[in-house]
């Protein structure tokens, strides 16, 4: 039963299963203490720090264990803002980052600071100009993923970490999706990392702040982890994290060859064999094992059932999958088409045949969704002389991709030059309805909110 | 060799092993994921949630998993003072919490609230009328362990959680010491607890926050359990914290009675076998695993050495054992004689002739340890006519139990009615210099700043 969903958690390392067995025996202490088990458990957890230091480059002292990745980053924003409030309390980010990052900024703004988004391209990756330009004299901290988590684009750290340094204000890099596969290059503040994405063990997050950097962390005292993460330290997932860092480390550079071999067919084969769909995401400059696509007159979530039935776990940015109902922050910032979202992201040691039988399947899902949603045929609309120049489709109440399929299904209904007009309530439609104009080679005008949700107007041209 | 260090991290209970090895292979996935591993992983976290609540005698949407008993008091103390904000800002504690929620009052001072400690007599307890005499009007919240961690003795919880309901002020109840002992009595409004305290894995706490207790989760936002811990969730170590909570429960009663007889031992024997020493905590409304005694005359950091050379490893309140160089604030506040302190807390299944084994090793332990210090012998002072009725010592500089021990050698050289002056600064001798006149039946005069160090005085009776 294939697992492409690796970008959410990758299934536990070998190397990290046995070193969380060896340590649930001698790591169970605690590492302060001054008996044997104690002493045992501090050289433990020196040599788990050590371990992790060298795979990031850092000094041992630099880095604490965290009990997340979302951890590492609160408190890594927390405490570099607070140590820096004097310079100002205006923090940058791209539009991209995990939501633990958002999070932190939303936090920051609604404490009375403020902050600033980057956009990116239609790759989504920050233009370093861009980001350079936010920063500004009163900028606190600024925050750029070392590759982005939901389309696997590689970000411009290393320029824009020169930047930032130019005029002294710290970066932070969120290296979550990126650590297992190869250190973060360029001069960097802070960097942050989550082990059960590498095929750590849940439980083990990392936090390095380089000498230099003013940090003051935040929230109650603790003297663990050197003040800068409280709590009892949970040894045996860390002595797990840092032993398979290095397993996974040392097969990296095989492992990404054969994976991106496996993510170019998909990249290549997905639009031959299905109609209407774009790949999204940076072709070169991207994670080895990750590729995003979304279809045309699918909801993410029919699909996602209609793959797990066929035995393939993936994940998805479209609206019908999220709690909130909204599409992805990420597909929203690059402004690429979100309903029939598709994320693969393909764990270690994934075979061949799994991502081929997976080309097989696709087709036939996403068929049966649409043809379940009754959407239309990929044909162009037929010339058409009728004398109604204009249509407005109530689409309010129904959800992606209902309000694309119903525009899709109207627009020969109105002779070139001629305008739909889609009254739509759901999110998805101020992200879809423009990416199915550019898809389709039709005009997108505008938008215009009503009374009730938003009309979208679209202008037919061929 | 046997470990006595069971509140400190008790080793894994052979059930929490198992769930934990089953739940890796099983529990790896998001739960929040729609395909199989997810839904997989979904069950197992609901089914851990509705066991531990079962145990802590709550609904399954009260409780969440942190990452930390400490993360547990942290979030559960910072949550309910922000909610209850508008009443007032003044938090109240016992004098002998663990120091995450002592450094959580600290940090509410610091932020511009208040907080008081309420004091503890000699055993160690509280007083349910001195704290419901500080509970105000404005108090946003009150804390109280339901047994502390160092000296074993059970505080009056479901009186003080009375108290506290008459006048609407939420109690959090810290009970990481007791929770695998049963369940916590009375109506208290939220709970934290530490799943490595009862023999399951580290990274695993609780925070239970009763129905209609107003409550704001601080830091970004995160949707995860509740909203109210953020980060990926733990889960193979949460499966195995709840079926190791059930498993020490199934086992609490016998097990209780077990280790109550043993402490008993320890408790009537080291002060028949030892001279000099103080058994500390109530004997009676206490932990059955746990029990702790300071030794006149003795350094506890060697002791431990001589202790742990001997393949005892237990945990100890002197000043010499910590990093800040001050005896334990437990001891602080009961007032009781901190150097040469030695806490033996019994994991679950600790064999009686390991018990009898270190009751015949410490005599030896202690008397190796004073030997080494000079301490003086016993005796009471020999009845004195010198002319000289007042002596100052100058014990400047030196450690615990060097002021205690030059001050016993010199008392026999003023008369009874004459006087003792010991100029010290170390911060133990505040403690330990009261304690042993009351044990020496020698009256304690007072103590006066100068302008190194402090002067304490004493009166010789006997």
């Amino acid at each position: 039963m294939p697992y492409f969903d690796a970008a959410s958690a990758a299934p536990l390392h070998p190397v990290a299963h046995q070193a969380l067995l060896a340590s649930l025996d001698e790591g169970w202490a605690d590492p302060a203490r001054l008996y044997r088990e104690g002493r045992r458990a501090r050289m433990l957890l020196d040599a788990a720090r050590e371990a992790a230091a060298e795979a990031v480059g850092c000094r041992p002292d630099e880095l604490v264990f965290t009990p997340s990745g979302t951890h590492a980053v609160h408190s890594g924003i927390a405490g570099t803002l607070a140590a820096r409030r004097r310079v100002g309390r205006h923090l940058v980010t791209s539009a991209v980052e995990h939501s633990s990052v958002l999070q932190s900024a939303a936090r920051q703004v609604a404490d009375g600071g403020s902050a600033s988004e980057v956009p990116v391209g239609r790759e989504g990756a920050v233009d370093v100009a861009a980001f350079a330009q936010e920063v500004r004299a009163d900028t606190a901290l600024a925050c750029l993923q070392s590759a982005n988590h939901e389309v696997g684009t590689v970000q411009p750290v290393a320029e824009v970490a020169q930047q930032c340094r130019e005029v002294g204000v710290p970066l932070l890099v969120d290296a979550a999706q990126s650590l297992g596969w190869g250190p973060v290059a360029g001069d960097w503040s802070l960097l942050t990392a989550s082990a059960h994405k590498w095929g750590g063990p849940a439980g083990v997050g990392l936090l390095v702040v380089r000498k230099g950097v003013r940090y003051a962390p935040q929230g109650p005292a603790d003297e663990r982890e050197s003040g800068r993460s409280p709590g009892f330290v949970n040894l045996p997932a860390i002595v797990a994290a840092a032993a398979s860092l290095r397993a996974v480390r040392a097969e990296a550079r095989e492992e990404a060859e054969r994976l991106r071999a496996l993510v170019d067919l998909i990249r290549t084969r997905v639009p031959e064999l299905v109609p209407d769909v774009e790949v999204v995401g940076d072709a070169v400059r991207r994670l080895p094992h990750l590729v995003t696509f979304s279809c045309l007159y699918v909801d993410g979530e029919s699909l996602l059932h209609a793959l797990d039935g066929a035995g393939f776990s993936v994940s998805s940015g479209s609206s019908c999958t999220s709690s909130t109902l909204t599409p992805s922050h990420v597909l929203r910032a690059m402004g690429v088409l979100s309903e029939g979202n598709v994320r693969v992201s393909l764990p270690r040691g994934t075979a061949a045949p799994d991502v081929e039988r997976f080309l097989e399947v696709l087709p036939g899902a996403v068929a049966g969704v649409r043809s379940a949603l009754g959407a239309p045929e990929p044909a162009p609309p037929a010339p058409n002389d009728a004398a109604v120049s204009s249509v407005v489709v109530d689409a309010l109440g129904k959800r992606c991709p209902i309000p694309v399929i119903e525009l899709a299904k109207v627009i020969g209904s109105v002779p070139p030059g001629g305008t739909v007009t889609v009254l739509a309530d759901d999110t998805a439609a101020r992200l879809d309805i423009p990416a199915w104009c550019e898809m389709r080679g039709q005009e997108y005008v505008g938008e215009e909110q009503r009374e009730r949700g938003t009309a979208y107007v679209v202008r037919r041209v061929g």
